[in-house]
Formats: C-alpha cells, sequence, structure tokens
C-alpha cells in the first residue's frame, strides 16, 4: 500500500509531517510513503535524521495551497501545489490513500473535482470521531456541510454505518439524529423530513438524541449538519481544555494535593489522551471515489504518524470503497457544485 | 417582592417545588413567595416539615399542565392549571416573578399571550449560562426558537448584553457569534447576514467565535440559534458527566489511588458543582413584559431554593425590564405568532 502524504500542508509543515510520516515508518508496517511537496525542503528534514529507509521517498511539488487560498481556485489554478501533484497521483493510482493537513476546503475541493464525487452521493462528508462512555461515536457531518437537505442526513447516515463498521468493528451501528429533544414531533422542518427518511431507512435507527447522548454512548453514529456538527466539536475541544486547566489547579493547589497528583498523574494523562485530537484527529471524506484523509490543521508530528497508520493504513486495508459503492450505485442524485 | 412558584411543574413536583421553596425562605430574606397548585397538596408538603411563616402562602389551582400537552393548547385551555394561575396572578400584579420548572414550550405561550411579549422583540429567548475558563458566560438562544432570522441574532445579542450586565454585572459584555470558523466569510447566508447585523451594532461585538472560545471564556454572551444552542448545552452536560464518571473511576481505581481522592474529593466536588444544573439552572424568557423564569424540568428541591434565590430573587431586584424596553422600545417588528 502507497500512502500519498501532502508535506507541506497544515500548521506545522512540513517539519511535523514529515517527521510523523518517518516515525509511522520506524513504527509500523505494510505501506510506503510518498511525500510530495517541495524536495528540497523535505528531504533536508529526512537526512536532517539521518532517515534511511526504501519505505519512503519524495515526490516533488513546487507550490503550496495556504489556508488562505480560495479552495476551488486552488485547486484549479495551483497546479504544482503539493496538493494537486498528490490528488493527481491518488487519480493515477500511484498510491492508494491521500493524506493532509493543510485547507480543508481545498482537500474538499479536490476530492470533488480530481478523484470525483461516488456516484448516488449527493453530499461527501466529513466525520469525526468522538470518545464516549461506552467507546466511541461518530460526529457526521463534522464541517463540510453547514447547510443541508434531509436527503443528506440520510446519506450521512448510510457513509457513517459503513465507516464504523469497516473501522471500528461495530455490528449494526446504532444511528441517532442529533435533535433539541427526544420526541419526534421535536426541531425543525428540515429535521422533522430526516427523521422521516432515517425512520424509512434500513439503519439501525434509533431516533432523535440530545447532544447529552452522545457523550453517554447510547449511539455509534450521530447525524447532524456540519454547522451543529462543527460547533459541537469545537465545544467539546474547549470543554475538554476547560476541564483539565481545573484538574491541573485542583493537583497543584497546595502540598497534599500535589501528593496526590503524583499518584494519578499517570492515569489522567491516559484519559486525557482519549479526548486529545492529536491522538484521534484524523478523518476521511466519505463519498468520493478515493481515499482521501484530512487531519487537522494543527497536527503534530505524533497526529500525524497516529494517522497515517490508524487512519490511512488501517482504511487502505479495509473494503470500505467498495462497501460505499454497494450502498449508494442504485441512488438517483442531482449534480452538485460545492 | 413577591415571587409565584408554580408548584406543579416539573418532574420532581409538588415536592421538590415545595421544598425548595421553604429552603428559599429558610436562607435568605428579602421576598414572599406564593405557592401555585393543589391547596391540599402542597398544604400536606408544608405541614409535613412544620413550617410555618407569613412569608409562604398558597393559591389553589387545581388542574395541572404536563409535560405532554401541547403548549399554546395547554395555555388556552387549562384555565386552572396552576401555570395559567400563576400567570394570571403575575398579570394582575399580583407578584412581581413567575418561577415554573413545567413544560418549556407552555411557559413560552403563556409568556408570550398572557404576560406579552416586549414592544420591539421579535423573537423572546431562553438564555443558559455555562461556566467558563474565566468566569461565566450565556448562550443565548438555548433552545425556544429553532429557526431563526438575521435580526432575531442580533436582538438575542442586545438581550443577552443586558442580562449579563444586571445579573452578572459585567460592564460591556462581549458578544461572539457562533459560527464554524473565525473568520467573516464563514458560516451559510444566515450565519453571514447575522454577521452583519452585529458588527454595525453598538454590542460590543467580536465577531465569530467556535464552540471552543465559549468554554476558554473569550465572550460573555454566545449568539446562536435555540438548535445550535439546545445541542450545545446538552452535549455539555453530556460531556460533564463523561468526565466526572472517568474521574471517579480512576479516583476508585485501587488503594493509592482512593488515598489521593480522599486528598482532593472536596476540591473536586466543588469544581464538579460549578457544571452541576441544579446548581445554575434557571433563566428568564427575555424579550416578554414579566419576569418569568425557567427552572430545568428534573429541578429537585436545592435547584429550586438556588434559582429562587439567585434567579428570581436576584432578577426582581434589578431594573432588567426597564432596560430591555428603553433598547426595544424604538423598533418595530412584524408580529408573531410562535
Amino acid at each position: 500500500m502507497i500512502i500519498l502524504v501532502d508535506a507541506m500542508g497544515g500548521d506545522n509543515a512540513p517539519e511535523d509531517i514529515v517527521n510523523g510520516s518517518m516515525d509511522a515508518i520506524n513504527e509500523a508496517e505494510g505501506f510506503d510513503i510518498v511525500l510530495v511537496g517541495d524536495s528540497q525542503k523535505v528531504s533536508r528534514i529526512i537526512n536532517e535524521r539521518k532517515f534511511d529507509s526504501p519505505r519512503l521517498t519524495v515526490h516533488h511539488a513546487g507550490d503550496v495551497v495556504t489556508n488562505e487560498d480560495k479552495p476551488t481556485k486552488a485547486i484549479r489554478g495551483k497546479r504544482d501545489s503539493s496538493m494537486v501533484v498528490a490528488f493527481r497521483l491518488l487519480k493515477e493510482n500511484k498510491g492508494d490513500v491521500l493524506l493532509s493537513a493543510g485547507n480543508s476546503g481545498a482537500l474538499m475541493a479536490g476530492a470533488l473535482f480530481i478523484v470525483g464525487r461516488m456516484k448516488g452521493v449527493d453530499r461527501p462528508s466529513l466525520p469525526a470521531i468522538v470518545p464516549t462512555k461506552t467507546g466511541s461515536a461518530l460526529i457526521i457531518d463534522s464541517g463540510l456541510n453547514t447547510v443541508c437537505k434531509p436527503v443528506n442526513f440520510l446519506q450521512f447516515g448510510i457513509m457513517g454505518s459503513v465507516y464504523m463498521k469497516e473501522i471500528f468493528n461495530v455490528d449494526n451501528p446504532k444511528v441517532g439524529l442529533i435533535n433539541v429533544g427526544a420526541e419526534q414531533s421535536k426541531g425543525n422542518d428540515l429535521i422533522k423530513q430526516a427523521h422521516s427518511l432515517l425512520t424509512k431507512s434500513s439503519l439501525n435507527f434509533m431516533g432523535n438524541i440530545e447532544g447529552k447522548d452522545i457523550m453517554l454512548g447510547g449511539v455509534h453514529v450521530a447525524v447532524c449538519d456540519g454547522f451543529v456538527g462543527n460547533v459541537a466539536l469545537k465545544l467539546l475541544e474547549g470543554t475538554a481544555i476547560y476541564f483539565f486547566s481545573n484538574i491541573k489547579r485542583i493537583l497543584s493547589k497546595n502540598f497534599l494535593n500535589k501528593i496526590a497528583a503524583a499518584i494519578i498523574v499517570k492515569d489522567i494523562k491516559k484519559f486525557s489522551h482519549r479526548l486529545d485530537a492529536d491522538e484521534v484527529g484524523g478523518a476521511p471524506i466519505l463519498g468520493v471515489k478515493g481515499l482521501v484523509i484530512k487531519s487537522h490543521g494543527s497536527s503534530n508530528a505524533k497526529t500525524i504518524k497516529n494517522v497515517i497508520i490508524n487512519r490511512a493504513y488501517a482504511l487502505g486495508k479495509t473494503a470500505i470503497l467498495k462497501k460505499l459503492n454497494d450502498q449508494f450505485k442504485d441512488w438517483e442524485v442531482e449534480d452538485i457544485e460545492p
């Protein structure tokens, strides 16, 4: 398996992207990595570590898509950027999975225009995994689609269920619709129509759920539009920071508390890692014809290493594209222009 | 000051409502309470505690608005219900503040139809206070208005600012618009229009904020529609449960950890109280002509006591209705039918 890594995308590129890639090769087997980006800069980072493995190669791309670039314009205009070149390699089957921590909108645009939308899918979606009381749950959509039609919620539910089956081995994933109350009559018209579509589907649909239920582990797939999903994810991130800063304050309050801290610090750290985006922060764009994985913009070397091993390589081993294709091949949806 | 308490509203009514009212009188001065509800049931709870104070009286109402009742129908049809009778007393100036833990929709309908919308306000709103890294922030709207127009976001910002000034003594409250990114170009059309209105206003508007920023304390007033606000609040509630159940698991894991627990348990409990809805779970419906306070449905005696003292009595002492009226008296908005 060949994993194409956009070496120039993300706040900490290229250093952390390149280092994370080397770490991934040191830690796991089964894949090669092609680093796409400025070959001089990338090679310098590799040489600094005196890293030498036939599993790591560099493919030159002289330009970069920045966070300031307009997505569609960047994908169409910056033909020599690391992201666009990586997309082209994926399209030409010179790689199996593409990974980038760069401009999310551009990554989405590239996935749509270069890789192409999967037949039958109206809106591809970016999901996000969150830890829950009983395991993990997928929030889908997590920000790509801030305005949705009822059918999008249904398709998010289907894509999310396939993903949870393939990557988390959940047998018959429980799907919930994020709403302002559990009763069927709750929410606005859009949500009520989505509820009706999900009820009629063959998904394991549990009905409406509230924000609370996500964390209590009632469902495996929490369906929402990208506006709600993004606010929820960012709120979770902020809440984790708030919590741990308070715990830290308590544990350093006085001499006795510091003794307590010494006893439980390892357990607290282990718990905080569960909530750490650097541990889990990568997800595929579902609903396009290739495996395109978004790692969060502030990815550091640890994130990149984890996302390569636990998302890019893990997804590359599954038959997720075929499974998704089977779900959607008979759907008829109108063309979209993102 | 007379506080009208709907003795029959809420999951734990009338027992906890009546007990919380007695506790409030025991703990604080400055107000009398009229318990509105089934006089036989209410009196029995009072007599069981041998409670006797001229500050507590009972006003009989034989019927109850339940959570299953349709809001408007209940307010128009159940004329002898504790909620409707309490509203009538408020309207007739036989009380200064109304407090209920009952059916939210019905409380909103009563506030609109019996108390009446404040001139110039398009959509009254229910805010909610959340703890943050630097103090407290108000999420407005927290669930009453699941579909909003741009002007509603602006009015939420104004009402929220007045509330934070009056109750939390925040001088020039910072207002943020909850969005999927900080840049002005982010979000859907509705949010962009709201952003534009807020920018032109005289509010201390900080621009877009993400879910994360709420918890980090960047703003005092976080403006959003009731769908987003409700999901956020419930998610926060679920995250708190998730977090403390993990802390509890860590602190009881083994003998040494239990020693650590003994040292820090008081500090942890104090922190968890900050996030406890029973400590802070009450808020006024802003934008109507009277002081109507919603306490959450599962309010227990402690909640009711706190909401009476820290919300009903505290708000009753302020000039919030006049302040809000000053803000909106020159606005022209179309009539609404909730």
